[in-house]
């Protein structure tokens, strides 16, 4: 894929632009269970690489589940996903005044596995309208992007499980993050709900942090209505601190996509957030599928 | 593509071999607009990355002209070129006297974006037998070669015209290099000529230099002659700085292609320059297009 | 290619997985030469790369024989290559106790090229039952692993012949490695011998070191043998160092590979050496070919 445009990141205007392509790799054994592994030339970046097994996934899947190693997401982030983004870059813009890893952008602020790790593991199984995730790593590697880059003795786990009527889904996920040293062991709990109305589509979330998780609790909402070749999406999310003296903190997002046909999209957002200071930043330009 | 063959540095002879694959993607929106995206193996290197928009490029096209992102040349560059290359190497093998970036080679000493960008925006335009083309970088990322490395406060600008009649074409572009800081902005003309005559391609250009550039003035000249599978090639040109004390440069290079057909090339080039002291430089190897 | 599995290092189990696509290119000029490369997108890794020739390979071959340049291997490692491998891992997992690089693997310790090279130069030729081979490298770059890392005036060279007679092969190698500084001039012999006896391969080689060379001598076997979908894979090596008081080292691998079909194959290992105070290393996994 690819895609160019213009980014204000609240100061200035400038040019942001990028081109990727994507290798899927895909066989069958004699027993029929499939394998296979993808990732990015944009993956590929000395020692995060696929070559390490920390960026990209490598899965076998059978009857009885898939099994995916590599780069992979939290269960919860396997299942519910993240709120509607808007513009053209994604969550690649966040809001100017948020500093907290992890929060300003649509991405929802999951404890564990929310960036590149050192080949975790994940299991996930569908049967009929319920599907199940649990992933792990495996005490060597990034466990978290929110709450800290590497660490040597971070073990992280996470569950989560989802169910889907008509077109609804609600979900539940437990992320643990396991680490050597005092006030390092945090975890939390999301509950999250998706829906479709029509051309509308909805999502929501809940996350309580718990343990030493700076992050007491999080909320937030998106919306995407799409009217012809144009899609409105928006997003809101709100996370308070455990700490006294440390303000919550309110983000937003809000976006138009054109649709032009082909694999190309032109996208415009605008992301703030409530922090004092802090100014608008916004992006307008064109992605590309090939 | 790929090469192989071996390097004389004007004191050692060694092997130096490459290979590298290019991705070029492409697709048309339903209005007929046409957008792609180019780069190489080569190209990926960790922050020089077409990810982050300062390798390779990003393209739209329809009838309003071109726009390109990424890693693009200055306008001039873009319409006129560098002079005949000789040897299997191009011009990353330069003369050995030389120390100024930039110099030595066959390429033509543009002033601004004649190398890696982050993220420049370039349009260009034909009608008939006129060209135009415009650049410019945002005031992040690299600005020029030849007259520094990064600064993150560099704007370059550059326009240029060609027009064609018949096997001439004649050009004329303008470079403007806008920085921060005392006696940093510079300015270049470029007058160039290119014509055809039978099986001999002739270029020349003289540029002359503006503002705060160390250039004053540089002129150039490549013949190619084709006889049937081989290509005789020869360039020479010369710089004269303004500073009191700095010698002007000259260098040339010959060299000769023949075309093994199927892709390969066998070649071979001398380059040298007037530099007191100064040895020439030489390669010869087999260069593939896959 | 790709592969996932766990690997025990002597301490802990760790997930470990990989993924790669090899890119091959090749071409026929109008005399019937051919000529390619090849390298992975794991070779891609900013200096050591294939753009700079010390990764991956650039061909031209013919009635002549085969030039190679790039990372290539000794002209003994060209004709004999390693022993059987062991596990999921292959020789990129090494016994806990042996910190002599090169060593602890099912690796033949060959003395030069056995690791990247900054553009050697290999030539191959075969003629009936015979095989030749002849490799240097230039005096700029990396000439052994085993006997220190990049050295700027390592001149390596080695010759190697194989003959084949029905289903057994023997060979001889001869290695130089010629650097400046006094101790650092090192060479190696090695005999080898390959045996097909029904669906058993034996494979076995003998090494003495010359000039300054630490290793004395080197002896390896392995066996691998197939039972339908099972392969059993066994080896040992055992070098003994020149020094008074440095005591020589024995180390062995033994794992069994289960073809799934389609590319993927189920491997285990397990390796060890009889270092004081190392315990065994193991991994097990899936590799999978595209």
């Amino acid at each position: 894929d690819a895609r160019m445009g213009a980014v204000y990141d609240s100061e200035d205007w400038n040019f942001s632009s990028r081109a990727r392509v994507q290798f899927t790799l895909s066989g069958t054994t004699d027993s029929g269970l499939e394998f296979g592994a993808k990732f990015r030339t944009s993956d590929i970046r000395n020692a995060e690489d696929p070559r390490n097994g920390n960026r990209g996934t490598v899965f076998l899947s059978g009857a009885f589940g898939k099994i995916t190693m590599g780069d992979i997401a939290s269960a919860s982030e396997e299942l519910f996903g993240d709120l509607a983004d808007v513009g053209y870059l994604g969550d690649d813009q966040g809001t100017a005044g948020i500093t907290f890893a992890g929060l300003g952008t649509n991405a929802i602020p999951y404890l564990t596995l929310d960036n590149e790790t050192t080949s975790g593991l994940m299991y996930t199984y569908s049967a009929g309208a319920f599907s199940v995730a649990a992933a792990m790593t495996d005490g060597h590697g990034y466990g978290s992007l929110a709450a800290g880059t590497f660490e040597a003795d971070t073990q992280s786990y996470s569950v989560a499980a989802a169910y889907t009527f008509g077109n609804y889904t609600v979900g539940l996920g437990h992320e643990i993050l396991d680490r050597d040293g005092a006030g390092l062991d945090m975890s939390q709990t999301e509950l999250a709900g998706m829906a479709k109305f029509g051309n509308t589509d909805v999502k929501g979330y809940y996350a309580i942090g718990g343990d030493e998780n700076p992050v007491d609790d999080a909320i937030g909402l998106s919306v995407a209505s799409a009217f012809g070749a144009t899609t409105v999406k928006g997003y809101v999310q709100k996370v308070d601190f455990v700490a006294a003296g440390v303000d919550s903190v309110t983000w937003y997002g809000l976006g138009a996509d054109y649709d032009l046909g082909g694999g190309a999209i032109l996208a415009a957002g605008i992301q703030d957030d409530d922090v004092d200071g802090s100014d608008p930043v916004a992006n307008m330009g064109v992605k590309f599928k090939f």
